[in-house]
């Protein structure tokens, strides 16, 4: 932090004052809260809409507006996604319009069914916990909450969650069943794992026969520059270390195509996808085929998913680079935050001053700024340093996202500068 | 039955053989297993696989493309199946592509969850019942034995099932935890559940305070004939009779519009609504609304319903007039058989001599004829009088359809020829 002498303190702090007092009466009314893609960027599926047309036929024949036929989902929608979240196509399955929902169903088909490995049901064992690491994404740990499931936050770093933290717990405690990972472009930090962080999530020991890997490869191609960063193949790293039934993989097309209109997959090793589909299959007679068919004809194949892509990060990279040079501009060199530049997916990650998250977000919805709330990167809502803020910039225009931003640091300032002052006259 | 004499019997079994001999030798290939829409039937709903087109604005303003909004599904698609499922429209959620979900769902969140009523999760319960209508629908079975539901099976009469044996049971027993009902043209018998069953069904005492109706009203807008038939107001039923959380009603357009591909309706109080939109607001963001709008603009509103169905009962009418046609010419006045003259829904149920209809089944088979298995109408698959088939007229054309219950009836003749000349023997 670069140090301030009491006599600046007071006047930057007093230019933050007149800053805010300026930003309220504004009267802004904008909304950061969540990672939803803008009505321009759904314009690009647009035709979408109008699709499957004449056509209802899967390239095996199934009628996808009929029951059964295709019970893994459309090959060639399958085959457009296999690459980009590398699992083999045969492996990958085509689901309903939520991976947070394949997330939640394999949580209940865990507790209330026997797993690969497992001795016995989740719903019967004493204590189940997964390993959270932070900052993370809310609804996963919505997810814990809801089945009791005990959260142990553990730290990212730049290369992803402390592997050192993550082979600890997961080898001392067979009540430690899974972790849950974003491994591209991580909510909210953006970091991507290591080739040799996954390569130990693969291999660590773990005390519980049943553990699994929740790998939410949500952001696998929503690259914000030039640089597609790839990461390790999980299912193969898990595969060459003889733990091959220890991760599922997630993914959907909803910030691909249409946001809870769009297809999300599940890939496994084939115990874990024979599992899966063996109680899915009693849940639902089949996804709805022919929203996969539409994708199919929409996207066509991986190369069309790239295409597709690059016209997300031509409207999103503005945005992206807007708040990198507003924070620059208003917070650099104070010392009273850091940032995340992300590579790609959908948030910035704000540090601010331990203690003044919180602050921070409340007064950026006095002044008619809405954020994520402070704290709801962790576990049970309690970010022990409050200091992390979670900024989504895709939804609002450029004009509002600036806006929101500049107004963001304003608060960032003057909550900053009352704490060192605070500080100051404490000391 | 008709009474034969031993020489007019073993005419009718030689005529019963060559016939069945001539039919394996046509080597057919025919279907009649389950209930699926015929492609002329999906047909109909050709245009909306042209929708939404250009729009993706719901009536309320929600961006249907986008996350979030319209918590309970859309609204106008909500009031155009009000009325016809009997639930109030701020008590109607639409929801996924599959009603089966929603009748699985609300299992696993009752038994990982605290249903309104509840003293306990069933999960922590240590047998939990469900009273099982015979014959019934095989997916029913199917989820309580995946969850480990104890069924009991109660007889159904003309009025539904037997009222004395459903009272009896819920008052005794605090593990009966539910009933499943197919209200209307109920599958596999057609029965429509009259006045005083709906009234008993909502009034009777039960030992659970948590029971639950699973009130599966698949086809409620179904019907074969002119007569609409009517069911009484379930939910009304329940409030009357101080039991307003008793009962989930499920329907879907699945054979409205495109099987698999439609959209689901889950139905309640609104203590239950509450309690099912929570956990399910934690499993998903929310539903496709885009099928959902796609919907609305295809089916309008009620009147738009009741006239795509019209349109269902031209090309579904004479395929069940031939089964009942047929089963007369070959069946009547045999004492082989009998079966029912449903008025709507999907299924004719087909009852034969007590220990034949597996070998009927079996013998189809070998001509060429798919059936469901016999012994699918009931809990555990064990039909205890081996007696009833369920034919599912709906998918092949008329002529294969004609061909399916010729070859029928000829099996029919020939097991039941075979039973009754064995007990010639015997006797």
């Amino acid at each position: 932090m670069t140090a301030v002498t009491p006599e600046s303190l007071s006047t930057r702090l007093d230019e933050a004052r007149r800053d805010y007092a300026a930003l309220v009466d504004r009267g802004l009314s904008l909304n950061l809260t969540r990672g939803k893609p803008s009505a321009r960027q759904l314009d690009l599926a647009a035709d979408l809409l109008r699709l499957p047309g004449d056509r209802h036929t899967a390239s095996d024949g199934t009628d996808c507006r009929n029951y059964q036929g295709a019970p893994l989902g459309l090959p060639e929608l399958r085959e457009a996604f296999a690459g980009h979240l590398q699992v083999p196509v045969e492996q990958l399955v085509a689901a309903g319009n939520s991976s947070l929902e394949l997330m939640h169903d394999c949580l209940v088909h865990a507790l209330l069914g026997t797993l690969p490995g497992a001795a016995r049901r989740w719903a019967d064992e004493e204590r189940i916990a997964f390993l959270c690491p932070v900052p993370g994404y809310d609804r996963h740990f919505a997810l814990c909450e809801r089945f009791g499931i005990e959260m142990i936050p553990v730290p990212m770093t730049a290369e992803g969650p402390d592997m050192d933290e993550v082979e600890r717990l997961a080898a001392a405690d067979p009540a430690v069943k899974g972790i849950w990972c974003v491994p591209k472009y991580s909510n909210p930090s953006g970091v991507s794992y290591g080739d040799e962080t996954v390569r130990r999530l693969a291999a660590m020991p773990a005390a519980a026969p049943d553990f699994r890997i929740f790998w939410d490869n949500a952001y696998a191609v929503h690259h914000l520059t030039e640089e597609e960063v790839g990461i390790a193949d999980v299912l193969a790293a898990c595969a060459a270390a003889g733990n091959p039934d220890r991760t599922f993989v997630f993914g959907s097309t909803s910030k691909i195509t249409l946001a809870g209109a769009g297809v999300a997959f599940f890939g496994s090793s084939p115990a874990n996808v024979a599992w899966l589909t063996g109680y899915s299959g009693k849940r639902s007679i089949g996804p709805d085929k022919v929203n996969q068919l539409r994708h199919a004809l929409f996207l066509r194949d991986a190369d069309g998913v790239r295409a597709h892509m690059a016209r997300h990060r031509e409207l999103l990279r503005p945005k992206f680079d807007a708040v990198h040079r507003i924070l620059t501009e208003r917070l650099g060199g104070t010392g009273l935050a850091t940032w995340s530049a992300p590579k790609g997916g959908y948030f910035v990650a704000l540090d601010v001053l331990d203690g003044c998250a919180r602050e921070v977000v409340r007064r950026a919805a006095d002044a008619g700024i809405a954020l994520t709330p402070a704290g709801a990167t962790h576990p049970y809502g309690d970010d022990p340093r409050d200091s992390t803020i979670r900024i989504a910039p895709s939804f609002p225009d450029l004009a509002e996202l600036e806006q929101a931003i500049e107004g963001l640091a304003t608060c960032v300032r003057l909550v900053g500068y009352e704490k060192l002052a605070a500080g100051e006259r404490a000391g």
